[in-house]
């Protein structure tokens, strides 16, 4: 990946002596010092400099130095050593008073593994943070998925998959290429559920429709699938039209908690995350309701080893309402249903891989998205992905497959040879 | 299996009527046929008979019934509808007050299937018990397993596996024999803990040893094994002796929250239902500072998919201290120690199997155990072991392997292809 230096030119192409501070007096000086060592203390042992406002260099004792970060502007530098100093990295970056030189998510991933542990502040403030977290009614539901998910179909086309398939791939080897990794999730998926021929599929969350597609032309089953993004909905419809399965795949634009009938296999990628918590048992009711005794059910999402909401940062400015479960807290969804977890697959480097592939795609059409939208969306999007990289790759997120079925059901696989049997099915291929 | 009622020939042959009911009065007759319906009605759609001490016998709906029980004793009858109905249930089967006729875990599983939900009562009884379980202190915990473990080797030398394993097997087919089965349970967890030569590898909770002897031999690791069962690891030191292997595995009489040093790979299969909720920070501490920084863990244990402690006569006959963990309450374990979970599987199936195995094997040498202990062991036996395939069969247990390692782990399998890559290496085929 090229700097994001010469990825992102500002105004200012240099980290410069911001006006009038030449003739600022000594103290002010030795003040950004202090508060860059401060910042040098707070990661540790990265190989990371920094270039503070007045341009000082501050040097990392590592010989080989990864990359600098580059501070414009004193109050964002000032808010680097303060409780919120997530937000103002975020947003000092988007607006272009911090700069990243070096590879972007290598510089994150340092600072993330060196980072000290959390202090008294910053844990009060989760806890804040986390009662303070949006409900996620049904109308704030549809909002937090409009801020992200209704930004143009044309957006986001421009750097996923051909597919379109907006959550983790399943790398059957590391050097796979996308596309051939988001297909490869999709049949793995179907592998786990043991989908037959005539059955029925609820999906919750259908993103553009890729999966729901998938379903229907490869295993001959039928799928309603429910999504609360307009525009995805639209494009998902307008798939099944063109392929010609509007017969066999429903694409439906209302929430999960308004899903009825009955289905013999239930399947989430990517949804749960939005739910939140406090919806977790209403989530439980609605498989209870909807799952056949035999069937099975499955929820992919991004999750957390320990308990703690999102950043601040990806909160407010990425994904509002979003919240990454650990196991612990998706028991909520399944115990009280009598579910029993069968499987459970964390794909944790496929989503590193997977982000690592969608930023080298969104820097490749960099002008196209600063003219749809202008220069700090650009940067917010590159901070949400490197950083993204970053989390997966320290494992401060988990990506996990969730295998579940009544826990008393006797239809359930002997082994799981199957899944790994061959390479994806030949109609899978045909199809593509 | 043949027919209980044939194995177990008691000093009543039939049922029969108790001396001096005949002369009782009707109204005997009429409190004995009530509480009989009330049974029925208990086991709901169940196939089941019932034949009441005073030779009455209330046939079930279904025109095929699949057995018959017979209670001998008026005083077990009315138990049987009180709320300790498990114990009477378990201690009047041992003293041969209760008779089954028909398949024993068949007839069990139909029970287990049909039984009402729990009453209230039911309920404030578990609480109280989950309230009231012994607290394994080291002393705890040492009487607890010498109550069952200790019972002679030679004993559970008749019906284990020539390994002498007694956890879960894990058959590749259905239709694998035990010795293939346990075999190839230890190669799974080798597998999934991806040992490299030279390795170190702390075992808690070892048996006989036959994981850890399997380890050292087919991966070439230095193991150090603990277990607090005097006999076992009498049984495994000799082992380690007789294989000339005593310089790589090491078996240690201790408790698993005396484990010191540090190793590569922490595995414990069957030991967690016998840590107590109340001790899993406990073994995430031990866990935690002695697994290095890139090492893997493995636990195997008998679960639940919601919360409950283990039936009273299981905990109080069987395993005392004894309770078999969720999903949720193993985190205790992981969460603090940011460990993460990379897999989980669950081997419900195979464990019904497995121990279909053992109770066939246990009934061939029923006349060994009877003079080497006396028939109401064989008969508390024989519950223990048909009431838990029916228990698996029917999801009221579940059988869960959880693979762990640190949260941002480097050195995690891409896939789970390679644990289902052939046949189980070559290694492992010729030292057996």
């Amino acid at each position: 990946m090229r700097s994001i230096r010469e990825l992102a030119p500002l105004g200012a192409s240099a980290p410069s002596t911001p006006s009038g501070v030449e003739s600022r007096s000594r103290r002010g000086r030795a003040v950004q010092r202090a508060i860059g060592r401060r910042l040098q203390a707070a990661i540790g042992a990265a190989p990371i400099g920094f270039v503070l406002p007045n341009g000082e260099e501050l040097r990392p004792a590592a010989r080989t130095p990864l990359g600098r970060i580059v501070i414009r502007d004193v109050r964002t530098l000032v808010g680097l050593v303060g409780p919120s100093r997530d937000l103002w990295f975020g947003d000092g970056y988007a607006r272009g008073e911090i700069e990243v030189e070096g590879d972007f998510a290598d510089v994150l991933e340092a600072i993330y593994r060196a980072s000290r542990p959390q202090s008294v502040l910053e844990r009060v403030g989760r806890r804040w943070r986390r009662l303070r977290r949006r409900r996620n009614t049904l109308a704030a539901s549809r909002d937090n998925v409009h801020h992200h998910y209704d930004l143009g179909n044309e957006f986001y086309s421009l750097w996923l998959d051909r597919e379109m398939v907006y959550t983790c791939a399943y790398f059957r080897h590391p050097d796979a290429s996308l596309e051939d990794a988001q297909l490869a999730k999709m049949e793995h998926v179907a592998r786990k559920l043991r989908l037959r021929s005539g059955e029925t599929v609820v999906e919750a969350g259908c993103g553009w429709g890729s999966l729901a597609l998938h379903l229907a032309r490869t295993r001959g089953v039928r799928v309603r699938a429910f999504n609360i993004s307009r525009e995805q909905i639209a494009f998902a419809r307008e798939r099944a039209r063109a392929e010609g399965v509007t017969g066999c795949v429903e694409f439906i634009e209302d929430d999960y908690r308004n899903v009825s009938g009955r289905c013999d296999a239930f399947v989430s990628v990517g949804m749960l995350e939005h739910v939140g918590p406090e919806h977790y048992a209403d989530l439980g009711r609605v498989i209870d309701r909807t799952l056949a005794g035999e069937g099975r059910g499955l929820l992919h999402f991004i999750g957390r080893s320990q308990p703690r909401e999102f950043s601040p940062w990806v909160e407010r400015r990425i994904f509002p309402g979003a919240h990454p479960p650990t196991l612990r807290e998706v028991s909520a969804v399944l115990e009280p249903a009598d579910l029993a977890i069968l499987d459970v697959e964390n794909l944790r480097p496929h989503y590193a891989r997977t982000l690592e592939h969608w930023l080298t795609r969104f820097e490749t059409h960099h002008d196209e998205v600063a003219r749809r939208f202008d220069e700090r969306f650009v940067r917010t999007w590159r901070l949400y992905l490197a950083g993204s990289i970053a989390a997966f790759r320290t494992g401060s997120l988990q990506l996990f497959q969730v295998l579940f079925a009544r826990d008393g059901a006797s239809d359930v696989a002997w082994t799981r040879e199957h899944l790994y049997a061959g390479t994806p099915s030949e109609e899978a291929r045909a199809a593509n």
